[in-house]
């Protein structure tokens, strides 16, 4: 970050609350776990009795938005408060194509993005991120370089095994150094599914609450990977879900929901501290029975129809959300920043446009403001959602090619017009659906009616405006390259686990769909 | 009901317990809603406030299903405690269709079937049905001359207006006799969607609780009708809900099981009254946004798929059931039959097959009782459910003629081989499926897998046993005439409101799917 940049971070950022005032903030957010995973959301096998209670003490968000279908681009929006479009979070490699950080991945988190951590460094938190991080893995993207104090996990997915030859296993990071790699130190067993992962994930988030209880305030960021693929639990949760290897998963993110609230509550710190559970985008439903359960959502994972984007959310921070509650508040994950910075004392970027709303008056004083949704997938505003209605400007699930090979987005779903495998264009005409009569969109509401002629003309002004006022960031998501995988990450030499990449050779990234 | 059989009844019916320990039961039927219709069960408008109080306040029972994916014959198990093929009520006009009791119907509930609330006549209660009898219009079958001793309401599905002459409108009933008639004196607008009728059910039943509270103990059959086509609500909740008019039928619903549990409570019975609330089949899919939600569940009413008969579920008994628990017991509206007969001291009939068992100890102990559940459409055994592994015999939606004009039981739901338009026998081997990993019905284990055969074998001994002992009733639903029509009901005469009907002509029903 430039000299420069950083004292025109210090204009903006005004510590309005004093320290005492300010409050801690912990994220729970789940890998691929869909908004029907839970027993609160009507996961049918009930196995969440943390997260239920959590839901009955605190407040239930069931119209709540990851930034994206899938799980950089969701990622880098929470952190940065800004949709995949403006933070370059995409690629334009094909028109409305889902990417993300594979370990060949040139691009991160660009530096002119101010992270949420970033801005509460300033404002006197102290920062962690368990878990997954996915904004880069090249070593000027790491977390450490972009606000955070503290790191226990890993810059890619927990995939592998690789041979650390033509690929090197993910490192492991304990802070800017790493201490490991997936599958040579941090064991998964595909075969069986057993890990001991999440467990040190809890652990993690137990030492850090315990250890900045009585200090500064806090930002845990508590992002496990469990129910992503390849989906694992330790040996005393393996076995145990009526729902197999997912729900054993599920059953173990949720004990630990349940240790890290409990540890809240017992260092009385939980009034000064807001919990938000949630996840990074919809069930992987191309995974059948090893993804996860998106209710009554069409769809899932990597499409913006509602089993893609919707998330299982709750809000927790006794004596200042009211238990038990239900709010129909539009939330994105974006919102997490502006929330967050708000109540931190901070100022949001105006430099710039920021998507994420203060959810403030939602959470402490039940209030709803009206606020569209915006669906993208990679470079295309796919549909806007206002109130109850989602229109969609483009169609598409996947193409022919992937879907005759077997990878399904929408499996036993087929809604014709609707979850197409070309990619549709309905900006002419959008289809437009009624969420609370039809959450599963199923029913496209005729374009002839009074009804649609009057809340289209409302979205399409809104989406228009959107359209005008957009700048896209350079997208991030185009170029790969063999060198810039984790053959030598920061920290190597120290523990002589570095290897020897090969030659730079960058190329377009491929992205199927 | 003959003077041998009456003396029959009188050997096995003996009062176990006294008097004052005997509770009273309420029985709260919705008709048409779907499991996800709750939002304890995960609707995502979380509009029914009540109903998840009730269930956190007592036990959840999310693997309970009504004998049959349609509502005549799921009504007559519930007060048989029998399957449809052994009660009569189904068809052999067609192999494997659904059939029920439209006004022409000749059937109805046998004589020789011996009812829940005749039974519990006989052990000292007093019953009443509010709404929708169902098993018969045919003064014979009526509701008091099988072992009820009030009814308000009517025999057959409020459909219409009809016109008097080529078809009666519905009598609705006070006791013995009619006192009005839907459409003309009981309004539905069906236009609108306005009617008080709920309204007019609720009070009846606080009535009926309020003069029975001090006296003997009660039985009350609540069979409101309101989200069966035409969907109603009242004014006042009218354009209330997000979910368009069926969501205000489900609010307004709520607000009456609201209301009705308060009763209880203020009345200081509700520790001696064992509350379950239900619904007699799946959601109404071909309704469309019209019908039920019937969550990550397949397909919906008149299918065999969980979509068709697995219902929300919850029981309540402060004190007795322990607060906000689930049971995954496997359960049945049967079940209730055997329930509260015992509860009540009574015993169930040795001299035929009683599905129905006794769930005292899942309600009261919280123990899990292993046992099948029968999957039936019309004549034919459809499917199997042991532990979390569903077999099917037979597949079936309905026909492409049906299929090709718009009427559609699994909407926006397509799965090879499963959801298919012709029945298809798969009685050699058997598609199977795990409830748990897979509740949608989605991937069928395979049949060369370990696990299949390891189950298969032990459903089919099941399913083989079953069909062996199988004494079919009297087909009850084959044969129809228009001169049974509700034409001079019961105590037209006394309000001078008495039709002519033509005269007798029976032919065969038609059932279409």
């Amino acid at each position: 970050m430039s000299l420069a940049f950083v004292l025109l971070l210090g204009c903006w950022i005004q510590s309005a609350a004093t320290q005492q005032q300010k409050p801690n903030f912990i994220i729970m957010l789940m890998d691929d776990m869909g908004w029907g995973d839970l027993g609160v959301f009507g996961e049918p096998s009930k196995e969440t009795p943390n997260l239920d209670r959590m839901a009955s003490q605190g407040m239930l968000l069931p119209d709540f938005y990851s930034a994206n279908p899938i799980c950089s681009p969701s990622r880098a929006s929470l952190l940065s408060g800004r949709l995949p479009i403006r933070n370059g979070f995409y690629t334009t490699n094909a028109h409305a194509h889902d990417s993300y950080t594979p370990q060949d991945i040139v691009g991160g988190i660009p530096d002119t993005e101010i992270l949420l951590p970033e801005v509460l460094q300033k404002l006197g938190y102290r920062s962690k991120i368990i878990g997954k991080w996915h904004l880069g893995q090249q070593p000027q993207y790491h977390p450490l370089m972009h606000g955070f104090d503290e790191w226990f996990g890993a810059p890619n997915c927990h995939f592998g095994p690789f041979d650390d030859k033509t690929q090197p296993n993910i490192p492991v990071f304990r802070d800017a150094d790493m201490i490991g790699r997936y599958y040579e130190d941090y064991l998964i067993d595909k075969k069986t599914g057993e890990s001991n992962l999440t467990q040190i994930f809890i652990q993690e988030a137990l030492t850090f609450i315990e250890q900045q209880a009585n200090k500064k305030p806090f930002f845990l960021y508590w992002a496990v990977d469990a129910t992503h693929e390849p989906v694992y639990a330790s040996t005393k949760f393996l076995g145990k879900s009526q729902r197999g290897r997912y729900g054993d998963a599920v059953q173990e993110l949720d004990y630990g929901v349940g240790q890290i609230l409990q540890k809240v509550n017992e260092l009385g710190i939980a009034n000064d501290t807001l919990v938000i559970f949630s996840s990074d985008n919809g069930g992987a439903t191309y995974a059948k029975e090893m993804g996860g359960n998106n209710g009554p959502f069409l769809c899932g994972k990597q499409t913006t129809f509602e089993g893609g984007v919707r998330e299982p959310t709750i809000a927790y921070m006794p004596g200042r959300i009211p238990a038990g509650v239900v709010s129909h508040q539009l939330g994105s994950l974006m919102d997490l920043y502006t929330t967050f910075i708000t109540l931190a004392g901070g100022k949001i970027p105006t430099d710039r446009i920021v998507d994420g709303i203060d959810l403030s008056p939602s959470l402490f004083k039940h209030a709803v403001q009206e606020r569209p949704i915006f669906y993208y997938r990679g470079n295309e505003l796919m549909a806007v959602r206002l109130r109850q209605y989602k229109a969609h400007f483009w169609t598409w699930t996947n193409g022919l090619d992937e879907f005759n090979k077997g990878i399904n987005f929408c499996p036993g779903e087929e809604i014709e017009g609707v979850t197409t495998h070309e990619q549709m264009n309905h900006t002419a005409e959008p289809l437009l659906f009624h969420l609370g009569r039809d959450p599963g969109e199923k029913y496209i509401i005729k374009p002839s009616s009074p009804e649609y002629k009057q809340v289209i003309q409302e979205i399409m002004m809104i989406a228009d405006d959107h359209r005008k006022k957009l700048v896209p960031g350079v997208p991030q998501l185009n170029m790969c390259d063999e060198s810039v995988m984790n053959w030598a990450p920061p920290g190597c030499h120290k523990i002589e686990r570095c290897l020897q990449g090969p030659k730079s050779k960058p190329y377009k990234c491929f992205w199927p769909h």
